[in-house]
């Protein structure tokens, strides 16, 4: 653990990133592609390549160390290299990590999130949030017959053509049945639902707008219910996409925070605290639709994956985990926006607290905010200038303070101008 | 490891499998999904859940042994919990599984790849066959203009909506874009190409026919030449779907194998031995197409099975590991041809001698086949009835005399009828 101290830490240097993205730039395309790619960054300032995770923190290849925000961009919910997530997961990689027929840990997540989820009957597990996402409008549309999406214009729900939010390479026809509501506007929602009518297989939503490069949006406080409704009146299914807030901000799913019930939940990022499963959900009358809309992976069953879940979500149980980065994640978004104010700065803290965002004022560009990104960066904290943040369980006190001595530098540097 | 015998391994029950099942059912549409469903076993005859496997043998929950045939329907490569592969997942698992940006196995992978593969210029990492074989038709589409894809019925190229075999939840749309010809008539192909010409972005193949459901077939020795001269005629792209045979015929991909050279490939299964990943490789050409076609997913460059692939793909070099797998391979398809004929019955053992299936003269509703891997099974030998079969770099001398052993006496059952 880094001791506090007063004086930033010095970045020694980015060299071995520097040279690892070179070599990659010659045998990949782009270097780094996805969410992942550079161009998402300060390309010339953040690490490209990192080398080691333990609870909160992150070591790039180059050996700096930062409190990390970022979580793998979600899974990582109790912390790099948790314990007993990691003693379940070296139980099962030696007993086998890929079989021809699934292994007990299969069974026993299936039933614990079954147990967790009220309305849910039955779970279905992939390996990516896409495959879920897709996979649920597939049963929506077998079990209604119709073919129609409705969901929010800009919205992500991963890289299945219909979702994919740069059209490259996809023909049209893969979008037809896709149409879009404005976010939080109810009326919208109200017009293009009832434009549908007769033809929606469903409505799918996040729980809150967290799109990258835009504040985030809580609901409406009639949104999810409208949605409920809908979809009610007009026969179609309500998917829930909480691939990304999955297991933050409520262990039964993000419905439960916002008090309604889907027909079908999509997870994925945080059910193995960052080994790569994904899972939907549905409700009893949706089992038959289930079984009867075909989708498989090599992988899907695999043991190790499964034993990470099954751990992850017992000892987010066991913590709270929920309330836990929901505190921390009030009293940092608190402590930002008072730190910017004491030195003139308006900033806007938005979303959840335990996976928030922050941009300043004005700030289009988001010039300021790339700035106050790298001064963390080399403060020793990781932040991202685009794209939401994430906490984990791991985020306690001691790095809450050592990061809001690092923000309230980069609050004065940005100041300064 | 089991001694040999003369006897068949009395099965001990499977009531275990039974017990789990049922709770599976339970809580998973069908129990268990997918190409794993056991309605493409003969379910009351074979386990339905694995509890442990090591190098050729695998272990069900009831605590029955199998020399296994299935490898995990192909990703188990070099056997079970093969320790070289372990070590390197060990060493990186201890660092960290999921990373806000990649870790150095992500390039060590990307150059090995491009190394062994001469057509190759760069790859690109996810999860799922369906991944990058979905991918691959977007570089495809986005590098030529065009949206036709033109592949071989009945052949199965993952569970995208263009791909999946089972239509059910899927729009008409997702199809449109999709033109089929029949394998090896190389006067359909010839046609359905010219059909689509001026539209065509791909011809997309696998190395032969290996259908489930099927006698497997070899590609007709004129085939993947005139895929190669169709799509330069046409200026489409020639994409070879290397999921299920990669590194099972030759390590530097199966257009080597059968002497053409891809403009895109695609491999998943063996890359990891069974950790979860997928590779697309592509020429130099397309590097830029392929920095354009927006993909991603949370896990895609987890360093555990980054450094997994690159420790199969060393050892299988080392062994030369497809000759090995291909001479064993060779073994096992003549002596079961060989003894089939000395109880005077008829086979057709198909495909390549890496991953060979088999089925009887005249069996149109595979009964006797059924039959047969019943037989084995309870022997202690695991085949699948509908489902090509795979060898590993386990599969040794003991372990195929011991399988000779039991297919003997399954046909003599067969005979006695």
């Amino acid at each position: 653990m880094k001791p506090q101290s007063m004086k930033p830490q010095s970045m020694k240097s980015l060299q071995r990133s520097r040279e690892l993205f070179e070599r990659a730039s010659r045998v990949v395309p782009g270097g780094i592609y996805g969410h992942q790619s550079p161009r998402f960054l300060v390309q010339e300032r953040y690490p490209s390549f990192f080398e080691r995770g333990q609870g909160a923190r992150l070591w790039d290849v180059d050996g700096n160390v930062y409190i990390d925000y970022l979580c793998g961009y979600g899974p990582v919910v109790l912390g790099h290299g948790h314990p007993r997530v990691e003693a379940a997961v070296e139980e099962q990689r030696r007993r086998g990590v890929c079989f021809p027929l699934p292994a007990e840990p299969f069974v026993e997540l299936a039933e614990l999130l079954v147990e967790l989820t009220p309305f849910a009957g039955w779970a279905l597990f992939a390996k990516n949030g896409s495959d879920v996402t897709t996979w649920s409008l597939a049963v929506a549309r077998h079990h209604t017959g119709r073919s129609r999406i409705l969901k929010a214009r800009g919205a992500y729900h991963g890289v299945g053509g219909w979702a994919n939010p740069n059209p490259a390479g996809i023909p049209d026809d893969e979008r037809r049945c896709v149409a879009e509501f404005q976010w939080n506007d109810l009326e919208d929602l109200e017009r293009q639902a009832q434009a549908q009518a007769g033809e929606l297989a469903a409505i799918l939503v996040t729980p809150f707008r967290h799109d990258a490069g835009h504040d985030q949006e809580l609901p409406h406080p009639q949104l999810h219910a409208t949605v409920r409704r809908l979809c009610d009146e007009l026969g179609a299914l309500y998917i829930l996409d909480d691939v990304r807030c999955g297991f933050r901000l409520h262990l039964g799913g993000s419905g439960l925070h916002y008090g309604v019930e889907p027909d079908l939940t999509c997870y994925s990022k945080a059910l193995g605290n960052g080994y790569p499963i994904a899972a939907c959900l549905g409700r009893d009358e949706l089992r038959e639709a289930a079984a009867n809309t075909f989708t498989t992976g090599s992988f899907w069953t695999g043991g190790v994956e499964m034993a990470a879940a099954v751990a992850t979500l017992e000892e987010l149980r066991r913590l709270d985990g929920c309330s836990q980065m929901r505190r921390h994640g009030q009293r940092l978004c608190q402590s930002l926006a008072a730190q910017a104010a004491q030195v003139g700065l308006e900033v806007r803290v938005t979303g959840e607290p335990a996976m928030p965002y922050m941009s300043f004022a004005g700030d289009t560009r988001r010039q300021r905010l790339r700035r106050w990104c790298v001064e963390c960066l080399e403060g020793g904290v990781l932040f991202h200038p685009r794209h939401n943040w994430f906490l984990s369980t791991a985020h306690g006190e001691e790095e809450l303070e050592e990061t809001l001595e690092v923000t309230r530098r980069a609050f004065e540097a940005v100041a300064e101008g």
